[in-house]
């Protein structure tokens, strides 16, 4: 059954990862940071007690670059059974602040993308990140012209987005989120009845994968491209 | 003269010290640090270089308790000459921790106001903090219902008040801002032509403090108490 995109009046797009690189930032950050602190630990085992740290304190921190540094921090104390050296908290403040710095790489084209939907219909950037963060960001890549507004989420679940609906003064079909992660941006809104598409990143976080039982039945779109969305919404 | 609040639509709520205790429990926490780092310098010291370090970076990691706890991180590294024990990290990181998970106290009168003041008008929370910090403590304080929704600004300038009235489709004559800070929440909308009204709290962070010729001229009002707003509103 062909999904009927007519209604649509708000598009939500994704940010990391959906319009520019972003995973592989903390991929490699990932990789200096079991770098630091391979005198105390396996690199396999680094990379997995930091993914529980930041799980762990995912209620409290939160998404973005200041909660995965903090995070590191706590990592190394325990990691090293807290032997750590100064110094090497100061190099992971630095990969942390390296990251805030990076330039903005934009995916395959976005810009093209973006420039030809804003003529029609009203374009959001709706992420989890930090708003800081985001809004640095969006700065650096040139886009902002064609957001109407930038919506930072603390998550991206059905009430975070039934509350953005609400906001947005709209009805769910009226609604259409494109972007990377079924779990984030894909999933909790179907279960709303809002429309969404997936454009899928080569590297998925794990925290945001879904298993094959909770795409299940779900109606989605998905496309290899961003520039997709031009034939399907023309 | 009489300032005119006839044509308000939209009233901004700042949340910190302006519906609860915020700057109270940086104060304490800095007192916290203080103590931990006693051994390398005098609580004098200790409080200007944090500070120091806070300003330096803020263009990078924005307002709020995670912003806070890496510049508590960094100052420590750099007030012990590299020196600090990896424990001491601990005792910062924990600090930042319960400061997130801190009860929320509202101020005399709060919940009275924004009930009356809901039935007439829209209210929206417009804080600079962590979105999900804000969130969660506008959770705890039971507040909620009374919000249209929050607005988290990754700064509170001219620019971003800006944005936020074009975000709302109001013009500035309809929107009121009312907060404890002269710097944040009350200049920046007079130099755009909206209308603001100083609550002061008790304690103030240095970097929000103005000088008596920012204030020259500039037509405010200041109250001693939320509640004096169902006065000046009715």
């Amino acid at each position: 059954m062909e999904i009927d995109y007519s209604n649509i009046k708000v598009i939500g797009f994704d940010a990391d990862d959906t319009l520019w690189v972003n995973e592989t930032y903390f991929r490699e950050a990932e990789a200096e940071f079991a770098k630091l602190l391979s005198k105390y630990e396996t690199p396999n085992k680094i990379d997995q007690e930091l993914f529980k740290m930041e799980i762990d304190n995912l209620g409290l921190y939160g998404y973005g670059v200041k909660a995965f540094t903090l995070s590191m921090v706590e990592s190394a104390l325990e990691l090293s059974n807290y032997q750590v050296s100064a110094n090497v908290i100061e190099s992971i403040l630095s990969i942390g602040k390296d990251m805030l710095n990076k330039p903005v790489e934009l995916l395959d084209g976005v810009e093209e993308v973006l420039e030809n939907l804003s003529q029609k219909y009203r374009l959001i950037l709706a992420t989890k990140g930090d708003l800081l963060d985001q809004e640095r960001k969006l700065e650096k890549s040139g886009l902002t012209k064609y957001f109407h507004h930038i919506e930072v989420l603390s998550d991206k679940k059905e009430p975070n987005y039934s509350k953005l609906l609400n906001h947005l003064d709209i009805s769910p079909s009226e609604f259409l989120m494109v972007g990377n992660s079924l779990k984030s941006d894909v999933l909790p809104l179907v279960n709303i009845k809002a429309n969404a598409i997936h454009v899928p990143f080569h590297t998925t976080w794990a925290h945001e994968e879904v298993s094959e039982e909770e795409k299940n039945g779900k109606s989605y779109k998905t496309i290899n491209s961003l520039k997709k969305l031009l034939t399907i919404l023309k």
